[in-house]
């Protein structure tokens, strides 16, 4: 067999199988490998017919038909199954190949992936892709991290065949060492679940709280999406809402309300808890999917739990025109969280992340593609260290006008009684860290009361700790602390 | 030496030289060993001289000192510090010995010290102990989990210098397997967290919103502990908010509102992640206190970032009343969170909790110690598997009287820009819990529309799933699904 293929993809779900539609469409040649071999002969056979597609029956053959340096990359499960697969590769390549895993793998399997290829000599990529199956076919937006060497071979691939904005900048970039590919990935998902959220609030505020038909509701969301909300998550939700089955009916109002989750949310959360930064929307997004998961309860508890009373005629509902602008405003505070945890995993993990660079790669093929990532893109290129995004002289604005219209939603929601909690949340943030003193003065105090646990104070330096024995009239004493609650 | 001590304290920490006092006033005769050997003879010679407490110079001696089956428990930094010291004291200890952990272990490290000990023919407790110092001394509220057999032979011990209620009831009692007892405490932490976030909440409100001095709070935190809120966070903020110095100042208005932890928030959020549960309040209050720690950035921000125009005349404040009512229906939703995370957790982990006794333990001695885990306990014994606390006819109707006062209360927060982060999730989480019908259902429409996710359907059995072709008129299809965005 000729060693002439460019690259060799293994696993042939559907995603697998559409990258390598792609590829292929691209010019490029590829091998391709399942466990299951029925599936590459059925590939083969099927939708890869006639193409530059070479389907191979062992991960010896698969190597065996590609240029060297090597380029394989599977598109598994993520766990134990990529450790498995890298297992039965290694012995087939050389030093200088490169494995790429383009799954949904944790950034912590992904460094110490990288430190194990590298120490054999090779190369490891961890590659985000985000667009779905579609994206996939058609240009997904590609998140590469890992072994820096690797970048100029894969680069010709990545570039070519990701998605592209309108100015025909590729959306795939090198994102950074080890895991920071994967990384950035998950911070995508999590800003992903997020968005879902709000845009999920927003609906039901449209649905329960204006009483608004699905009709309507889809004209809103198309004329949403002809302003600064434009993006693909107000697309498809424009096209949810105006789709019919062949009986006229509109599916969405048949979908049971229990939403599924695969853990990149979850993984966010956790990853924000670890170097301590609020990513208050992408949790309560993760956990408004755990609280409609409980369905049975919740239908008891909307029989027995009391809500509001009638709202008085005086309370003038929200206009449509409010909720984009909380929308708007709540969507912002979702992408500065999950920027200032990159920032702070970046500070913890040594990477040099370029964050206007990222919000490009995100600014299409990807789930959370929408017009303002420019803007975003923007503000860092005007201040690549910028603290937080609501510092930015654009969103600053936005905000400043959005927030009266973001308030009175807010207020109609309690009011009414209909859960905002992603939308409240953000809300709550924004105005959490506009406020230069927070109530954790009280909170220190409490803390030093019952463990000694010392605290700062505002006319001294940081790093000087006092305690004070609030039981006695006995003043402060500077102290070391020790105990535990 | 004769084998004549009752127990062995290993550990010499605030907490453990004031759990050996307690014991020893009790009538036990305690070994104690430190690794540190200076801190036993200072120990010994100060606090412990002329009482029953025998000072070790090495581990062997303290198994030495011990009554058979000894029962050693060590008061150490949780982590590698406790594998360390098993891994020095096992070689001493004979089948049937035991060896409690009485600090702030994860219970996932219980649940495997448990099982390793066991295969030994030891018998290991993983004890949550809480209280602080002065609990300690006098009688902390101790949640004891582990292996079974060990109950028998540290009951007596444990009953007699635990905390009591008022009707002399111990505040401690076997929790469960393995790491029951640790978990168990782990979520009292994490309620103290919500506890503490939403007390502040309440004064930044009293603060910055209604303008109260520290002496009218604390008369109003006096007046509180009367009542339903009786409590003893309650009772240190009353204290905390008229302490004066020697110059009589309150120290309150000059300590940092930069807030610390140590860590077993963040497990419970974590651990509510890993079970699927909403968490909010905690998540929350734990956001809050990282959020606190960013104390320059929100210096910066509050100067920056613009707040809502003044509230108008027509907008009456909240009363104190109100906030009283909203801190106590908040504090409702945190414990309902937290006793759904055990119900959930529990179950996983095959633990036979019984809640009514769990709010019994917590009754006194503790931080959270609350009047109304009187009223929890009663809920929990009127009906075992009470699925949510909310729905216990005693919070229903208490929450029903207090939603009115609840909302103003949000309302007020969100028109003046005071953050009320934990206030208003818990408010959202009850919202979100007697809503039959979610937004969940868009949500699933769209990942099915961007990833083949497939959905449920209202008028379909569970378990069927379906799937749209949205981006034609093709209708529903029942499939399998299998893709990633």
């Amino acid at each position: 067999m000729k060693q002439n293929a460019d690259i060799g993809v293994v696993g042939l779900g559907v995603m697998g199988e559409n990258l390598i539609l792609n590829m292929e469409s691209k010019g490029f040649t590829v091998a391709c490998y399942n466990r299951t071999l029925s599936k590459v002969d059925a590939f083969v056979r099927g939708r890869a017919a006639g193409k530059n597609i070479i389907g191979c029956r062992s991960v010896e053959e698969l190597i065996g038909a590609l240029k060297k340096p090597r380029r394989v990359m599977c598109m598994i499960k993520a766990g134990r199954p990529v450790d498995e697969f890298i297992a039965a590769v290694v012995p087939f390549l050389e030093t200088g190949d490169i494995l790429i895993d383009g799954g949904n793998s944790h950034f912590s399997d992904t460094i110490r992936r990288t430190q194990e290829m590298e120490s054999k000599g090779l190369l490891f990529v961890g590659a985000g892709i985000s667009g779905g199956q579609e994206g996939a076919l058609k240009g997904p937006s590609i998140m590469p991290g890992g072994s820096p060497g690797a970048w100029e071979w894969i680069r010709p691939i990545f570039q070519t065949i990701c998605a592209f904005t309108d100015k025909g900048e590729p959306c795939c970039d090198w994102v950074g060492s080890d895991g920071a590919g994967h990384f950035v990935k998950m911070v995508h998902n999590g800003i992903e679940y997020a968005d879902m959220q709000l845009i999920g609030e927003t609906y039901q505020m449209m649905k329960d709280g204006l009483h608004l038909s699905n009709a309507e509701m889809a004209r809103v969301f198309a004329r949403w999406n002809q302003g600064p909300l434009d993006s693909y998550l107000i697309e498809i939700t424009h096209h949810i809402l105006n789709y019919k089955d062949e009986a006229g009916r509109c599916p969405l109002d048949r979908i049971l309300d229990a939403a599924g989750q695969k853990g990149t949310g979850k993984w966010a959360v956790a990853a924000a808890l670890d170097v301590g930064r609020p990513l208050t929307l992408i949790a309560e997004a993760v956990y408004a999917r755990f609280l409609s998961a409980l369905k049975e309860e919740r239908l008891a508890a909307s029989r027995s739990l009391a809500g509001p009373r009638a709202v008085s005629e005086k309370e003038p509902a929200p206009l449509v025109d409010d909720l984009e602008q909380a929308l708007y405003a709540s969507r912002l505070v979702a992408y500065a969280q999950g920027f200032q945890l990159m920032r702070a995993m970046a500070a913890q993990q040594g990477w040099a992340l370029n964050y206007g660079r990222i919000a490009r790669m995100w600014r299409n093929g990807c789930i959370i593609r929408a017009a303002f990532l420019d803007r975003i893109k923007e503000a860092f290129d005007a201040e690549p260290d910028l603290g937080n995004l609501l510092l930015a002289p654009f969103f600053k604005k936005s905000v400043k006008k959005a927030q009266g219209a973001w308030r009175r939603v807010v207020v109609s929601g309690v009011q009414q009684g209909i859960p905002l909690p992603a939308i409240s949340a953000a809300l709550a943030y924004y105005d959490g860290y506009r406020t230069a003193r927070l109530p954790a003065n009280l909170l220190q105090a409490q803390r030093d009361y019952f463990g000694a646990h010392t605290y700062e104070r505002l006319d001294k330096p940081r790093g000087v700790f006092f305690h004070t024995r609030w039981t006695g009239r006995g003043g402060n004493t500077a102290s070391s602390g020790h105990a535990f609650g």
